[in-house]
Formats: C-alpha cells, structure tokens, sequence
C-alpha cells in the first residue's frame, strides 16, 4: 500500500482527493494536513464519509510527511510549495502539487502571472507537467509532478491534438471562452461566492489577466512547435461543479469534418479518461463528466463561417484537480492508470 | 416629500429599502449609511440601478441623520439600536427599526434570547410592534416601529386568525416548520452560506433556539388571549429569497374548512397584502411572492388525522423586511398603505 | 457473476441502478428494459458512462428477462409490476420492484392511496418489505423483495428506534415534515417541474395525500406494536438529490438525551448505513449524505416545549431507491451488504 | 388610457408583459389569449398577482382584438404572426410582434433559417425593427413593430457602436459566446428543460443554427454599412432570467481604451436603458440587470493579444422582451420612453 499525504486537506481539492485515495485499492492515507484544523476530526471540515472518526487532521512540516508518506500532494496556494520543496524532500517522498508553483518552466512568466519572485533551481527544473494524457512516460519516472490547473487541462486536452496535427492557425489568437462551477474559487468565504451574490446570475471576470493563460499558451506551443497565443476569458457559473469550454479557432486547409474527427480519435486512441464526441452524438455537458475523471470533447466545423468551435468538459475538482492527481500517482507508481478512477458520472 | 435615511444601506435588507424608496412617489433618501463603504457609491456595494452615481453612501450618527430626515430606517445588528435611540432622537424623527431590539416587550425575554441586557426605559416603552395588518391603529400614530422578523411576519400572519377565532387548541405546541432562502441570513459572507456549502443541500438550523420564537410565541398569545407556545424550526433553502412555513396544529370543535376559510377572510377583510387561498386555488409557493410585498395563506385540514395545517409565504427582504418598513412608513405618515409597494411578484 | 435485469432503465432510478451494477465487483447487467428506447445506446437517454455503446436498451417482457437474469429489477409505475409478476417468474428470477406494488400489506391500503384495484395473491403473499435495516433476515431468503419509496425510507429509519423502544407517545400523531429534491418527481417532463417552474421556490404538495403516508404508517405501527398514524407533508426543493424529513414527536417519560441517543445507537448497531449524530456533531444535512448510500439521522430534545424533533437525511436516489435495492441484492444472494455501495458521498 | 391586447399571455414573455402593462400608467390590458386557457383566470397560469381574479384567458381571434385594443401584442411561435396581420388589421391595431416574423428583411433568409416560406407583401414592408434605441425614430411612426429576440438585443447594442464608428475589423467574423438563463427557452415543458437535466450543468446548443444569428449580422451590417459575419453560439445556464453575451473581436487602429470608451457613451448618450462600464467600474454581470429594462455593456481591450473584448448584460424577458415591448408601445403612442419601466435590478 502507498502511504499518502496531503496538505490542504480541509480545501474542495484536498477533500475530493481524501474521498478518492480513501476509496483506492492501493493507497492508505496517512496524513491530512490542516492548520487551521489541527487536531480535529475530518468530520469538523467535511461530514461526508461513513465514520467521522476516520481521520484527524494535523499541522504538518513537510519534512515529518515526506518521512511518513510515499507520495505527499500539496493542495496549498501558490508561492507555498516552491518553498517548501528541496531536493532532500525529493529524495524521501514523491511530491504531486496541485498548485502552479511547477507548471511554468519558465520563471519570468510565473513572476509576470503570479507577481511572485520563484526561487526556481533543480527542483524546479526536474518537475513534470502532470497532464497525463500528454506526458505519461515523462510523469512514470519523475518525482516531483506539477498538477496542471483546471481550466487548463480541460483547455489543453480540448486543442493540443488540432495544434499537433496542424489542422488549425498557430498564428491566429485562439479565443477560448471558458466556464466554471463556484468550487473552482476555492473554499474560503469571501463576498463574490456568497450564496445570494453569484447564484442566479453569471459573470465574466480576469479578462486577460487569469493565471491559467500563460500555463495553455506554454502547452498549447509545445504541441504546435510554435509559439501559441490564447484569448482566455473565465466566467463565474451558479452550479458547484464542472468546467465547460468553448474555444474558437481557424482551421486550416486539409480540415474538415473527418479529418478533425480521426485527429482526435488518433490523438487519444486507448485513453480510458478522454471521450470524442462526432456524428450525432451531441456536444459535451458538464452534467455527463460531474464526478467523473473524463474530459469530454466535441466540435463543430461552421461551414458558413469557415469556423472549427471546440467544446471541452471536464469536472473542475476531478480531472482539474484531485482525479488527475491521482490518476499521476498511479503513473507514479507503476499502477493501473484508472485505478481508483472508474466512476463514471453521477445524474443528475 | 418625506425625508428618508437608511443605516445599514449596504446589507441585503438596506440595500432593498434603498431600491423601494427610491420608486416611491413620497419619499426621498436623503442619507445612506455605511461605515465600511463611506465615501462610496452606491454601486460598490449594489450595481443594479441605473445611475451608479445616484447615492453615496456615508458613516453618519443618528443625531445627524435625525436631524436631516423626516424618518430613519435601522438596518443594523441587534443590540445596536437599543443603545442608539433616545427620546431626544424620537423628538427630532421617526424612527423603523428592522433589527430586533423593539420587539419583545419583556426585556427578560430579550435577555434570554439574545444574551445581552436591554437598556429598557422610555424608548423601549413606546415601540410599537410594527405588523401593520395587527398593529395598524397604534403604527400610525407612533414614533418608533419595531419591524417584525421575516420568520415571524410569515408565522404571525398565518396563525393569528385562527388564535384569535379560537379555532385552534392553544394549549398545544404548535409547529412551525419554516424554509428560508439564502439572503435571510444577511450578506456577510461566512462560511455555511459560500455557495458550495449550502447550494444543493437542505438543512435545518437551530432548532429549538431561533430568535423570531419569542417573538411569534408574543404575539400569537396576544392573539389567542393565553399563552401560546410554539416549536419553530428553520431550514436554510437553496435560493436567494423566500420563505415558507408549515404549520401545524389541531383544530377546535366548530372548525371546519368553511369556518376557518371564513376567519382568514374576515380577519383580513380588505387587506391589500394579504391573500387567502382556498377551495381549489392550491397552496402559496414562494415563486408567487416574490418581488411583492404580499402574504400568502392556505391551509389543509386533513380529515384523516384531524389536523390542520396552514401554509404561509412571503419574501423574505419585502414584506419580512424592507416591504414592511415601507408599508410602516406610509403607515406613520398617513400616506396609502399600498404606496410604493405595489409590485407583484416577479416570476419566473 | 450475477445476471441483472432492469426494467424502466431510462428513468433517474433506474440510470442509478445501471451505474451502480455496472460499478458491482459481483454483478453483470444482461439487460436494460426501456420501450421507447428501444435499440438505442444508453448514451441516448444518459451520457455519463465512458463508453456510450456499453448497453443498448431494449424492449423486453419479463419472461426473456427472467430467464436471462438472475435478477430483476423492475423501476416502473405502480400498477404495472403487480400484473407482470407472477409464481412461475418467481421460479425463474428473483425479483427486486423499485415500484409501489408490493410495498403495502393491505390490499384495501392500497386500493384507497392508489385507486387501483391490486390483484393481490400468492406472490403479494410472499413479496418481503425491502428496508434492509429492519428486515435483513427475511430478505435473505425472499424470491420477491418490495423496495421501500424514498420519503419512506428516511420516515421509517428516523423513527423506528424511538418507537420499538417505547420512547415516544404512539396515540399522538406523528409529524413528518419532508423536502425532497426535484429528481424524486421523475424524469418525465412536466409543467411543475420545467426548469423556471420550480427552480428559486420551495412549495408544499399532496398534504395528506401522499402515497408514501400508508407505507411510513405500516412500517411504524409494525416497529411501535400499535397503530401509529403520521401527518406527511412533502416539499419540493430546488436541488436535485436529497430528502430530509424534520419529525415532530412527543418523549415518553424515560426519554432524555442519553436515552434516545442510546436507543439510536443500539438499534443500529453495526449498521454500515446509518450514521447517529449526537452531542457537537451537529445535524444531518443532504449535501453530507448526496452520492452514498447512508441515512443520517440526528435528533434535538426541546427542554422548553418537551418535543423531541428528528432529523433525517438521505439522498432518495440511492438509499431512496437504487442504492437500497443493490443493497437488498446483495442480501439476497449472501455477498457483503456494502459490495458496490462503499462511495461516500460527494461533496460539494 | 391605452387599450392592450396579448396574444400567447400564459409564456414568460407573455406574463412578464401582463405585468409591466398591468402597472404601466398609460395602458389597460383588455385582452389575455390564450388558447389552452379559454375561461380560466390568470392564476390557473401565474398566481404571482394579488388578485388572480384580476384578468381571465380567452381564446380570440386577431380580428376581435384589433377591434378591441389599441395595441395588440403577439407572442406567439414564428410562422404564425406572419399569417395573422393583414393590411386590414393594421388598420385597426397597431401590432408589436414579439416573435420573429417580421425580424428579417430578407425573405430567403427567413426561408433559410426558419425552414418556412414567409407570405411577405406590404405588411412585412412596412414592418420597424423594434430596437428602440437604434430606431427609435421609425418606431413612432409605424404601425407593425417587430421586437427583437433576446440574445439579438443584447448582442447589437453591445457591437454596434463599434461598428458604426469603424473602431473593429468588419472582415473577420465576430464571435459571440452568449449565455442564457433557461426561460429563454419558454414555458412548454421539454426533456432539456426538466429541472434535472439542465440544474448544475453548462452546455452550448445549436452552434452555428441558432436563428438569432441572421437578425444580429443584419443589424450589424446596417450598423457597419459592410456585410458582417458572426459566429454565435448560445449556451444554457442554470437561472431563471439573464442573458450575458461576450463577444471577440479585432480592433482597428485609432481604438484605445478612450476612443471605445467614447464612442459608447457617444453612441448611447443619453440613453435611459444603455449603461456603459468603464475604469474601474468593473464588468456587466446579470444580477445587475434582472428585473430592469437596462442593458450593461463593459469592454476590456487586451493589450497582450490586441483583441476587444466587450460584454453586454440583459434581462432576457424585459430588454429581451416584453420590457422593449412596452419600450415600442412607449414610442409608438409618443410616451416618456421610460414609462412603466423605471424599476431597477431586483437583487439578490
């Protein structure tokens, strides 16, 4: 059994990856790491398992974890893991961070999005970009995994097969309109997620500005072999979970329906977590990824317009976070990748 | 043109005082108050009028703001108001407070149910309950109104007929089993009100414990002319307005449908906020309420058990708060009841 | 393995069911039984699998069904499994009915709740009340197992202890004052339940009326040993998943804190399914509860009215339904109750 | 007083007109059709006003009503209007159309994306594209005013500004990634539209055929003098009443912030229900809007990418509907334009 640790453990993220390495045949959790929660059942941050008692959360070093634990994930704010991780802790414990603090390779970017100086270093250097999908046999031997975010894995999965095969303009900005359920901000209080400010309403908001752009543009490029340039704008929608996007791009000569179609089925042949949608089959809806590990995608080649529209769905806490971390940890560790992942999604 | 002044202009309950006041032909807000947004426009906090620069809201005292307005509304926490209102500032306005400082007349009730020692005396004497539909006579010609509890004006108005008709046992608990959307508890975030907790879930709170007890339990025993005791249990609802409640309780002798029909209709012969359902009209939901400032009433007696029970709703923020206050308003200045007020629900 | 059966596969009980089996380490599903989806994928009616080709519906009768499966499971409206099930059936398959045909002892109960003439006989003789907790030993070895309705599995599992303990008055009508979620009306689309219909209000329906009432009172008589009559009074929530009934009863002299608390926990010793919460552990809430297949239950004990309120909670389409009828499988054929029932629940 | 007639009264759009002409000061509601409610009071539809014994239904003809009123309304599905108004008709009435008849000038378009042959002749000549705030000198002299559909208003009155000052590109398509809540859908209960199916879930729906499509790139091209493409595609959002559009485009070169900036507020200088975001006043959301006439419109130039991105909020029922209804009644008969809809955002 894989003995796991998590710190941020009482956060949307970290809970849905407790109730997932709770339920995996091959993990044992061995510690939940909470400040705030020191000391306290699981029950006091989330009274949703069977027995209450089965876990108490502990303020943690990540020292005594990574001496405890085969792999520690970091579910913490940005800025926190860079710190916190040294090449000593590498050597005791496989670390899988939920945070952005590895997913840009290069540093002046994170200090551009994040405002952040990056000690960057080997640490940083030898991370891997966990979208597993793309990276596989990369993640199979790292130690450190730098979990992607959730709009960008949703985002990348839904393009990098287009951009890989060509089939669409790299020099054209590609515009991706994106929306996401109120989990995606994180658990604390705060006014814009008070229950009676975003229900029933509908906001855009970070324009240009989200931190998850500069994470797509770097993978979107490597995909291309040229450098891509993405219009990323996040909307705020009044439902707890999931992640839609709609991106828009200009396909180029050879595309049409069939060829986009086998594109993406050859992009993604055998992969358990990445559904194409062709025919009549319909378009993706977060109804039919909600508590699932898929990224669901679809498209649609306008013919008046000359347009290709991508629809990609993923739920943002599963495949955006605390699945994908998991279905890393089994790349990790040599298990099968769908371990502990096989949920389908629960409709309604 | 009476002069208006709102404290606690930014809170759900302010800001839907703001948005009546300012459609009414008679009324004129002349300040709003806010301690944490002085200086600011009103659309900092609400960005739903049409000229964002319309107000600014501003910290005040009492003393000012009676001084410039004809009527002061109190939209603050408890506690607060008592210590804030003199005879000297009853001298210079009116004042309607919507917090719960001058509801109970027993200051030993007060004690018990909001832990704190009232400072009582002349002020606290002369608070007239402000339920118009009960208190009407004594509304108009007061100086200071108690506007009732959103619970409690729902509760009140769905009992009192039958107390007052001895239509139903007094001797028994009666129960109140009440559902209130999201802005009933208020707009400062916190976490069992951050959208993830309380979307998609239904709960019940405080049970046994809920403040509006003492205040329904007051008045009904007014009603009923003994002393009425009620089991009041609230439930948090995944919406932003509305309440309902579920009352139950046992009928007296001559009660049947036509005779509790004909004590609700004659006990709100003319009122213009308040609608009884009956024969095959159905049951209130709180969709049809809504935007108004009305009250909807129905009730099934069950001939299997012998039980009646009454349905009541209204919206929370209009005629369980702000509505109320309006109506008080036209109440204390001989202005139409209805002015101001005349909206029905919004739907869907 | 075990062959499964379902007939009304395209309802939201029965998509639960298929994903449950689908998900059972014992259990193979041979057939999903929809008329109108005849020869369509299951991806037609729900797209939530991976593989949206993994199961065809088909239209079937229940003597192919039979002979197929080991099991079946009939999700269909009250009226229909009565005439389809018959002795030779029996001989064949065993039958789980999700439906109200089997649900009531009294042939006469039925007649009046259902307007329908039942044609009763042998295999209603025979047919075994499916709420496991109370009657794991007779379902063991039961050919015809009736599974109970959502509302009445929350009713009964909350107040069963207190009455086969003697702790609450049983001549007194019992209040049960129950919210569902709006996947417990169906999946057929109906004007009170569109989308702006039902979505932002809360209403009051079928008061006394309810087809559950009988069910709740034959189950509760049965554990109190005398007649037990209950005021039901359902709700319409807007959320999808989740019952929670607040019951109103009246203590009998021994009856304090520890006593109750007790005789919850005695009574549902070693329960997988049943989670007690006393002392600080708050209140069950269905967002704790969505996605398992547990029933939480809590309870207060008024010392100022002596009412004892009880509360439940459950998510009405697993142990309301799908989940419960696995878990009747699973005693049928002697594997371990929780196999395929072990997902906590899912929050947010 | 105005005399009112409403064809399709029991749909949102219908009811939503019933209650703004119900309270508009000017007008009298003289007629309600509706064919399936024939006798019925209003409240067999919507019990949402204080006296449901207010109006009744009838089913009448156009002929009866234009005798009748003033000012006939018609919500009715396309196709049907274009049969029903005559020259002789309007003769009598003046007649706003709410549906989409008498939208498209080109007939072959109207046959291209209606999949219906279109009457034409001198009534659909004479017919006034109601966007009041682009015709509003048309509108008061016409006699058949055709009301724009919701995403379409929303989407011109954010774009053409821009258009009409030459400040973007008019060769590339425009993309509009448009969200609406699900009343847009209509009050006939449908699978996609069962609370169910479309609580907690995004998706985007007839991309590239939606029929809005052809009514914004006419009024885009008048408003640019060139032929402008738009790729639209709506989405479905789980709320009652909102529409919030965001649309992508390429700005030309004197555009800066200040120049967009002023060409808004010169363009809509003035204007009672247009209001413009800029600075720091953040970004139209829907809340803001629900329950007023207004539409919002904010913009963010990307000075990463070079792109505009500009977002316009409506309340899909007023703005999109019945509120610039009774906008075009306001014109048609020479009312203050604001009459009857000076109510602001109702929030939350």
């Amino acid at each position: 059994m894989l003995k796991a640790a998590i710190f941020g453990a009482s956060g949307y993220a970290g809970q849905e990856l407790t109730r997932l390495l709770h339920n995996h045949p091959e993990a044992e959790i061995v510690m939940l790491g909470s400040r705030s929660l020191d000391g306290h059942n699981i029950s006091s941050s989330f009274n949703s398992m069977a027995d209450p008692r089965a876990y108490r959360f502990e303020e943690s070093d990540i020292r005594t974890a990574a001496d405890r634990a085969d792999v520690v994930f970091l579910a913490l704010p940005h800025g926190v893991a860079a710190e916190m991780i040294s090449p000593e802790i590498l050597d005791s414990a496989k670390i899988i961070d939920l945070g952005a603090d590895f997913r840009l390779r290069s540093l002046s970017d994170y200090r551009e999005w994040y405002h952040l100086q990056h000690p960057g270093g080997s640490v940083h250097e030898e991370a891997v970009y966990g979208l597993c999908e793309l990276y596989r046999d990369h993640i199979a031997g790292a130690r450190l995994v730098a979990n992607p975010g959730c709009y960008t894995t949703c985002s990348i999965l839904s393009l990098a097969p287009l951009l890989s095969s060509s089939l669409i303009e790299s020099d054209e900005t590609i515009i991706i309109d994106a929306k996401s359920g109120v989990s995606g901000a994180g658990r604390a209080p705060s006014q814009p997620f008070h229950y009676p400010e975003c229900n029933e309403s509908i906001k855009a908001y970070k324009i240009g500005e989200h931190r998850h752009t500069p994470e797509i543009e770097q993978e979107l490029s490597l995909a291309s072999g040229t450098g891509i340039r993405v219009q990323f704008t996040p909307h705020l929608v009044p439902m707890n979970r999931g992640i839609l996007i709609s991106a828009y791009c200009r396909p180029l000569k050879p595309a049409n329906v069939r060829t986009i179609e086998e594109a993406y089925r050859e992009f993604y042949r055998d992969e358990p977590f990445v559904r194409i949608f062709s025919g009549d089959e319909g378009l993706p809806e977060t109804r039919w990824v909600k508590g699932s590990n898929r990224c669901d995608i679809g498209f649609h080649l306008d013919s008046r317009t000359g347009m290709l529209i991508v629809i990609g769905a993923i739920d943002n806490l599963i495949k955006g976070a605390a699945g994908q971390a998991v279905q890393n940890m089994n790349l990790l560790y040599n298990l099968p990748e769908t371990m502990g992942l096989t949920d389908y999604a629960i409709f309604p």
